[in-house]
């Protein structure tokens, strides 16, 4: 491992992986025994989910939401997949000198409308400043605390042979928007991020789907690194055909144009459901439903084969099959 | 209030609290409900405190601790001068680019050693990393959850004239480690800071004292801000003997040189607790048996005159009597 911190550690793939493992799993004495995205803990009376997520994007303006939009959504998500009702939400802000009051008014109240919507309160706060070129404009911190309810508890264990695979859009929006925003690499489309509170769909899908093994939200590091993690923590393999993955034709165009797979870009409205084959089709049903789930789709299925126990792999249009890892070095920085 | 960000926002006084009613309790509809220093909620059978905490400091290291000792201890006081007994804590690091590794590793030993002290669980953390010159080497934002219990609640309505204000030990020493530390002032002396968790004796306190009306650790902005900041809250007058406060003597000589004033330093591992006068001898009983609290003493009373309600007094040695007034302006930015 690198002696130095690199902005690779930071890209939620391989490194960051690592990053955590070494520093923090060490120093703290996890192991795997958090295998969903929040903390879970039981109460006397009430079960609750705990997450915390920083915000460091680049730009804090863009094209279908701000950093303060992104700040709740990303971690009502990480609550919402991880089976629980988001229920409040802590915020720490760390400014830079002289930035505009304006923007962070705008980005508060941008806060306080997603937080609305997903149903959470803001229930504490903190702001420290940083002198002028010790930060970059503005970060955030939210950490969030949802409620467990014994009858939606996620059953990952049940999962087998068959099981699908579901995304509920296009993959690589959120990554390809910001991109564009920050008009680096000359791209001429302006893609919208798919920025947004889950909650609604995803408290659907608990309260009228019994076979739900598990999901995820294919951020940092993309759908690839997302379903990579899933098939290290619950051991099984997944074989995803690269045709169905939805992709929108100007992301499409733009990762030809700029070399990136879209397998690997983040998405900040999107969620991976696996699910008992046999309710593959209310969940479609449910996802459609909601502007965000309007693309769902069947990318894959769990399979069982003893001696790829624990991979990701991905059927191409032309018949052959490679395996995925997670993302590896340095893709986008400041992503979310 | 000015339409930029300055340091002093960061201050702890009188800008942040503007910048704080201005720009998120207008944005999260938040309004003075929440007094003490951490949220606090009610789950079916179970009372919870939830609290939230970015720290900036520089240096990350300092004589007496370092960020990752500070970003426990500071979170975990907030929840104990509340009420609570902590009980989690989440952990976000934004690191910049080149860090090196070493310090990250030191940094969260020393957080998990000060966890352990504290009697709280590290359960979920974040990691992300930003260019080189975006960030000032390390930023930390811990989240805590503490568990209230009903026999514990603090009574702060029950206030009343003559109630006595107990510091538990000398102001200022963080205040003066860290202005040493950065060494910019050609400052000789090293003090170490009082950076500590207070848990165990403030959990002494709870347990063995019924007339506790309110406890506040006096950070950023000092015991002078904390104590402006109780009077306002809670309604009621402060007098303070100037010549009660403990202080030590290195850091009133380095008061003295800097023109610093030791009132309105941050403190790091102080507690002020506002309790009925007959059990002011057990609360200073309590605290001098602890390390961090033997110099604990009476500083002042609650007073109850009618047109000074809501102020903070401070009676000088040679017996005038002014008015002082939260943290105005700059002090030292990112002390904590």
């Amino acid at each position: 491992m690198e002696q130095r911190i690199s902005l690779a550690h930071g890209e939620g793939g391989e490194l960051t992986h690592q990053l955590i493992q070494k520093v923090f799993v060490q120093s703290f004495g996890h192991s795997k025994q958090t295998q969903l995205d929040s903390a879970i803990f039981t109460l006397p009376g009430q079960t609750i989910a705990v997450t915390t997520d920083s915000f460091v994007i680049k730009p804090l303006f863009f094209p279908g939401g701000d950093i303060g939009k992104l700040s709740i959504a990303g971690t009502v998500n990480d609550l919402a997949v991880s089976g629980a009702m988001p229920w409040a939400i802590t915020a720490g802000f760390i400014i830079e000198e002289g930035f505009p009051l304006q923007d962070l008014k705008k980005i508060a109240q941008s806060m306080a409308a997603e937080a609305e919507k997903a149903g959470v309160n803001i229930i504490a706060g903190d702001t420290k400043v940083v002198e002028k070129g010790s930060a970059d404009g503005l970060f955030i911190n939210t950490t969030g605390i949802g409620l467990l309810q014994e009858r939606r508890k996620l059953k990952p264990e049940k999962n087998k042979e068959g099981d699908a695979v579901i995304i509920s859009g296009t993959v690589g929006d959120h990554g390809i928007s910001i991109l564009s925003a920050r008009q680096e690499l000359g791209l001429m489309t302006e893609v919208e991020s798919d920025c947004a509170s889950l909650t609604p769909m995803i408290q659907e899908l608990m309260n009228f789907v019994d076979g739900i093994r598990i999901m995820r939200d294919p951020t940092r590091g993309g759908l690839a690194t997302a379903l990579v993690e899933l098939c290290e923590d619950f051991n099984f393999t997944i074989e995803v055909e690269e045709a169905s993955v939805p992709i929108r034709n100007d992301v499409k165009g733009a990762c030809d144009i700029l070399g990136f797979d879209p397998l690997y870009l983040a998405n900040e409205g999107k969620v991976v459901v696996i699910v008992d084959s046999s309710h593959e089709q209310i969940v479609l049903d449910i996802m459609k439903e909601h502007s965000y789930g309007k693309n769902a789709r069947v990318i894959g299925h769990v399979t069982s084969s003893d001696d790829l126990i624990g991979k990701l792999l991905l059927k191409t249009p032309i018949g052959t099959t490679r395996r995925l890892q997670r993302l590896s070095g340095m893709l986008l920085p400041r992503i979310c």
